[in-house]
Parts: C-alpha cells; structure tokens; sequence
C-alpha cells in the first residue's frame, strides 16, 4: 500500500514580521513573554490590531491568511491521531505562506495545548529543527523551497488539490480506491481560513477537486481525506 | 434522513472543585484572571500539579480523566465545522463527569483560541446557559442527568458506544447505510484521554463498538463516524 501525503500548503504560521515590532500590541505579548517582537509567533488573536494597522499602511498583504497558528496545530492533531497515521501510512508535511517546508516525523508527540504548540514552532522557525542538533529531529524546516518542491519533496506520483474551484468529488474515488493506493498520493489543502491556493502549481500534473459545496475549515478537509483513504484501504 | 446525534460522554469538563481552592498552582492562576477559584475552568496544563496533590491524598479520583476541556474543543471543532453538520444532520452533546448535559446548538460559531472556548465554557457552566436569558441559548446546561437521561433526551433509537472492549467495526457498517439512516443514531464517545465509559447503560438497548486495535483520541473516533456517516448517506 502506499502512502498519504498531507501538505498543508500557504499555511499562516510565521513569526511576527518586521512591519509588525513597533506595534504596542505585538510590544506588550514580547514583554509578556520575556522575548523579542521577531522570536514571537504571528497570532491573529492577540495581534490583530497590530495586522490591521499595518494593513491600512499597505504594509501588510493577506490580513485575513496570516497568523492562524491554530488552524495548523488543529490539522496536525487530526491527522497525526489518525488511523492511517498509527498504521504507517501518513507523513504530514506544512508548506508555510514564507515558502518553507516544515517536515514533520509521523511519531512526534504535539502538545495539546495550543500556547505549548505555539512555543514550539517559534523554537522551530528560529532554529530550523527540534530538538535542535538531533540526529533525526521530529521537526525540520527545509528553507527557501516552493509549494511546488514541497509536493516534489514527497515523491508522490498523484497529485490532489482541494479548492472549491475544483472538480466534482466523484473523480476522487479512483484515487482512494485500493488499486489507486499503489502509488503515493499527495493531498494539498491551503494552511489558512479562506480563499484560493495563489502558488504557481502549472509545472506538476495534478487534479483539483471541491468537496460538496460549501467552504470547509482546512481539518474538515483533512479529516475526509483520512478517514477516506483508510477505508478505502480496509475494503 | 436520520440525524446524527454525537455525545461527549463523562467529559473532562469542569469548574476547579472546592479540594484544589488552596493550592498555590489554583490561588496563581485565580489571581491572574481576577476570579475565585471556584469560577475557573479545571485545566491540567495549568492545575496539574493542584490535581496531583489532592489525588494523593485522596481527595480527587480520576486524576487521568479530568481537567481537559481541550479534548471537548477539538471534538466540537471537528464536529460543528463537519460537511454532516453543514447539512443540518448532526447534533452535539457533551455529558461531563459531574452529570450535566450541554446542549450545542448546531449553528453556534465556536471560538479558535482555547482560552476563549475556556472562558465560555466557564461562563457556561456557572450561568446555565450562553448567552444568558437567549430565548434560543447557544449552549445550555442540563443539570443532574446522566449519560443515561443524556441518550434518551436525543430521542435516538439506535445507540452504539464506542469503547476499547467492544465487538469489531464490522457490525457498524449496517448502522452507516442508507437504509440504517432512517432512524436517527447516537454515538457515544469518552470525552477524556483514557480507559473506559463507567456509566450503567444497562438499562438502554446498544451496541458497544472498536475501531481497530489501537487506543484513539476521542477526535479520531468522532471524525471517523461524521465521515462515514456522511458517505454512507451520499451513496
């Protein structure tokens, strides 16, 4: 059987940007933290003010897809407790807005608690791994790539896109059949509240598929996909 | 079609009981939010060490078991955000261990951040009901039940309950048909990390149920069965 490739693509994890350090907002959660404004991951609940003022300076692109640890943490929860994942067959990888690529060890262990998750990917985006100097680290960040080398780092043969731009869901069954399943599949969904992917993809053969017809939250996509891929494999 | 009724059962959902008033890790964490003790959520991230102590002198039974109201926010997120929900096919309840039952309005727009979900939960559990005096709450707490009461208030006739020691998944598979969909279905799931429901259902008809051989976060097993359920439904 092969294996499922979750990419979350453009998703809205960073640390506060530059733009951002002089904002009161941002200069009171590095007091409280005892940290400086750039080791602080961008959180849309404690810094949106400071995101909003930045935007109305047009210093700030993307207001509403960027810092959304949350969204990340919650994917990563979903999946790495998933069946599929407990039986070998899962590797989760988190392509971020900034164009890196966060691999992630399928035998990590994730804090619950989302100020602990959000701790850890500040260690993360600052030292590259965790634990840092490891020999193989159950986080590592692969610099400067694209979304498109994100898919190519997988190595995975079919390709899946999910975008409520795209075709029926139908056309997904063939790929969760067990017979689709010799080869590696990688399922992309965006890492963000909302919108479409922006990355240029033209290079890689792939499908684009919406599933029914409402905007879903980017775990609900994930959770589909999982649980439909492990059924397929029971059958 | 049937509805889907998913209930969180003996969840880790609670305000800080009189026996941890006084520990230090309590009195802290009261002071930091302005509130008495008694008007905090129970949380072992932060009152671990409270719990801890009052277990030793046994003053607090199931230490694993409480004091985890992320596992109820990740089920809710997970469920509410669902394409079944989406549809109007799900409704949620959560039975803590102190025998209230929540009653989640299907439209209810769930804060991201856990502390937020924390606060209303807090808000919720000594108000009785969100927002308080609604004609139509978006929470609302039903006092001295029990799982029992919590089953039989959905009206469901078919209930299956998910638990480590039950029959193999096979048999659930006739519940997830088109044809079983006709009756509504209540399924059961621990909302707290580990070990079995301790409840007596014995008085009510039910089938009890393992998905695979592994232990599994109380999120996996309910996406698993919003998943199928909705699949099975779209055949």
């Amino acid at each position: 059987v092969g294996t499922l490739h979750l990419v979350l693509a453009e998703s809205a994890l960073e640390l506060v940007p530059e733009e951002l350090w002089s904002h009161p907002a941002v200069a009171k959660s590095a007091r409280a933290r005892n940290k400086r404004p750039g080791e602080l991951l961008l959180e849309d609940t404690f810094h949106h003010s400071a995101m909003r003022a930045a935007a109305k300076k047009n210093q700030f692109p993307g207001l509403e897809r960027r810092g959304r640890p949350d969204i990340i943490h919650l994917c990563l929860l979903v999946a790495l407790e998933s069946r599929l994942n407990h039986e070998g067959s899962l590797r989760c990888w988190v392509h971020t807005r900034n164009d890196e690529t966060i691999e992630v060890d399928p035998e990590i262990r994730l804090q619950r608690a989302q100020h602990r998750f959000n701790g850890l990917m500040e260690q993360l985006l600052l030292q590259g791994e965790v634990p840092p100097g490891a020999e193989k680290p159950l986080l590592r960040v692969h610099s400067e790539t694209s979304l498109a080398d994100a898919v190519k780092r997988t190595g995975a043969r079919q390709i899946v896109l999910f975008d409520e731009n795209g075709e029926d869901e139908n056309v997904l069954d063939e790929s969760l059949t067990a017979d689709g399943q010799d080869q590696d599949l990688a399922v992309l969904i965006g890492g963000f509240p909302t919108g479409p992917l922006t990355s240029d993809l033209s290079g890689l053969s792939h499908k684009t598929i919406r599933l029914g017809s409402r905007p879903l939250t980017a775990w609900t996509v994930a959770s589909e996909i999982l649980v439909r891929y492990h059924q397929a494999a029971r059958r």
